[in-house]
């Protein structure tokens, strides 16, 4: 168990990650001219959408923004305030990227807490905590028609993996459950920022013969 | 509780609701040259998407098509019918936007029941609501390989959501279910009605900075 | 009832099957540049996906690769040995076809016993069927942000339907369930492998006027 007061923080630290995921969203939509209500569509889908997919996988109900129909204010409020601070969002840029990355290690590691309690076998919790983190950005780059760029970039889905299993090996060596929370999420935002910091990613795969 | 013949022209109306979107889903897969399953499965992924995607969202079970599995025989039927009407089709064009039109209040007010029936909070009856009006277009779209017209174009999403809280609103009057059901329906008709007419639509966020 | 030896041929040609949707999918991403964990979650997608739409649908839990999580080192392992193989996949594309065309129909078969076991009624039993054996394909597309093959090509979804229809067909029959699923599975074989072979496909439905 979590102390109540780290849980506390999480929670809170749920609402920014959740609020920054429909921000950055928000922007992309601003850059398809999307209309307000796509840009509120699309800030929803984006920040609720990989913990929706999860829990329909593992038949874990209510969805949390069933169960807490305040989240879709607060990523739906999100993204349009994003309309109004844009001419500021270029210089914000910085603070996007970082809260983008706090929302990726916190989404898994809050994915691989719902398949823990599950009693899911430890490959579905590494599943459940990276499709957390990563699906919101997929169904995002689905609904903008693009190829999303966690096929394509960065060590995005390979943080959430990478940050999932050093949560569960943190956890099996019986410290209390906050240090584990607290190095899993650590380690994968300084992966994360050096990553997009050097540029980092993994090689690809480029296959030029004809198919058929 | 709606009264026995309101319930009947309820029923009827939405299988003329789940043939009119099939139909215009199908005339989209004639645009794209898709073969005669290809219109088939478009037609019922569009009619019927919506509902299913609200009820996997709110663990209601089973799917509308998997208890009354006419339906899909219904939409299948009504896309491929499109296939031989399509010469005739340019000049039914005010028909089908009008029962398209129908076709998004109706299926917003069954959304909200349905929630409704779950003693759903207000906002996810009225995310039902949208869900099922709007969701089965936005699967057309994705599976078109578009930006769904949803996130661009015109009052749909905004319809809906008016549509769910008029609804909302009149049966906490305590007025009959029918008359609630009649004002909301008829409200929300005529602005879509009103918006397609005089194409009214909401501001768009154009961002045009780099966002890497 | 299949008799324990049956069950185990399956068992087997469902992992071959799995495998060979995933290296298809992997050969797809490869076209598109993707990074090694694309081409991974690529061929998960493809592999297992057409399976776990049809249980969410059915609501039919845990799914297949949460109570096998094997499945996903079969699927992203056989995606990634495509990765070393991918100089020698031009000359194995007939083995490729074939094995897809094998997983078509057995995904097809197995995804009609889950509906029938839920006793569901005939056109869903079909639709079951269908999604399985065709889904898997649909959501790559999707993701490689293209039109789904399905929709505008070859035999591929009819031939699902009508080896769903023969198989239920023949079980009616009362026949041993063996000699139901090997009629159905090599008369559904067959059948692609010919539309391959002949490039038969479905008429298509060319629509050009303007929609709006």
């Amino acid at each position: 168990m979590t102390s109540p007061a780290t849980q506390e923080f999480l929670d809170a630290l749920y609402l920014v990650a959740v609020a920054a995921e429909a921000m950055s969203a928000a922007l992309i939509a601003g850059r398809r001219s999307m209309d307000w209500v796509g840009v509120c569509l699309l800030g929803c889908v984006t920040a609720l959408g990989g913990g929706s997919v999860r829990d329909i996988l593992l038949d874990h109900h209510p969805l949390s923004w069933v169960a807490q129909p305040h989240l879709l204010l607060v990523a739906g409020g999100a993204a349009l305030a994003t309309i109004a601070i844009a001419r500021a969002a270029h210089r914000l840029r910085g603070i996007f990227l970082f809260l983008d990355a706090v929302g990726l290690v916190l989404f898994t590691v809050i994915g691989c807490n719902v398949a823990l309690g599950l009693g899911s076998p430890t490959i579905v919790v590494l599943a459940a905590g990276m499709i957390t983190g990563c699906v919101g950005g997929v169904l995002r780059d689905i609904l903008c028609n693009e190829i999303p760029l966690l096929f394509r970039a960065e060590l995005y889905a390979t943080v959430s993996v990478l940050t999932g299993a050093l949560y569960l090996y943190v956890l099996r060596l019986a410290v209390p459950h906050d240090l584990a929370i607290a190095v899993a999420m650590l380690a994968g935002l300084a992966l994360r920022l050096l990553a997009l910091r050097y540029g980092w990613s993994m090689p690809k795969f480029v296959y030029t013969r004809d198919l058929h």
